[in-house]
């Protein structure tokens, strides 16, 4: 695992990281503990304000520090960081510090408390938007404030969980299709 | 563009085919009409019912089919069907028979009027189950009632869109980690 320059990135455009779908680390922090957990539930809702929607299980040690903190930070880990981020979620919050266990550096963030994870290839900066879904369906909408992404490669490796312990991991990236999309992009 | 022949998969798992992130076709019908649109923007959100999250926009043709007959058919692609996905996407069921002008097959559903797409990977019959965030964010929660999948190839080569005329192709799969896991999948 390497830790990578990063530049400012514009919220508007964090599909571009999270629309394929990959696995992410979700890092908080409430009182003077933080914590770190796996996710795959997520989606994209809004260009701006920049909004993700995901399910965090009310079983999960951080559901209660993200819901008490308002704020997370979505992590993106790369390929190279698989086997740490099925140790990360195969572990709870409530018996390790998950930072200090798999050697991990928490970075302080810009615009909440809870921390950046340097390793992982994009940090994005999130406070709770809307938390009227969270009793009915553990569905939190996050709005992106702030998103940091390394400044190479241009693609990261991202790992999709396909469950049953699979990951698929990115292949190739390809533009050949992109002399079909008109201007309003994959709109119906 | 080929037919697979597909069998009956158990709605509780369609995590498997939706939670790595593909662009997905998403197939409708009210009254006489029938259209498919592109839609990246999804995600799951419980296994048992099994739902999924989504946003429709309100601007897609599609939108007021769906919201007016509470069901769809969410349709995976593979690699082979790239340029028809990016057609898809680019024209509107207001000016053209998106099943005729892209030479697709559309096969009955079970449970649902909208028709299954057969030249994909996999079909699964939706039926809205909330309506609730339609107003306030374009956005769906659909229960799987009926999922059918190819029997062949064991993995499907996904596309998954990245913004900006890019899609990501899906790679390798690999068990490598499963060792790692402990019984409850992450889950931390």
């Amino acid at each position: 695992m390497s830790h990578s320059v990063k530049r400012d990135f514009p919220v508007w455009n964090i599909r571009r990281l999270l629309e394929p779908g990959p696995i992410v680390l979700v890092s908080s922090a409430w009182k003077r503990e933080t914590n770190i957990m796996t996710m795959g539930w997520h989606t994209v809702m809004e260009f701006q304000p920049s909004l993700v929607g995901c399910i965090i299980s009310n079983a999960n040690y951080s559901f209660e520090m993200i819901r008490k903190s308002r704020a997370c930070v979505i992590n993106v880990p790369t390929a190279d960081m698989a086997a740490t981020v099925v140790r990360i979620g195969n572990s709870s919050g409530r018996d390790i510090d998950k930072f200090a266990e798999f050697e991990l550096t928490a970075v302080r963030a810009q615009r909440v408390q809870a921390p950046l994870i340097s390793e992982c290839y994009a940090n994005l900066e999130c406070r709770l938007a809307d938390a009227s879904w969270i009793r009915k369906y553990n569905f939190f909408v996050f709005e992106v404030v702030k998103a940091h992404v390394a400044t190479s490669p241009d693609v990261p490796t991202t790992i999709h969980y396909r469950g049953d312990g699979e990951f698929l991991i990115a292949g190739k990236t390809t533009r050949r299709y992109r002399r079909l999309f008109r201007p309003a992009l994959l709109d119906s």
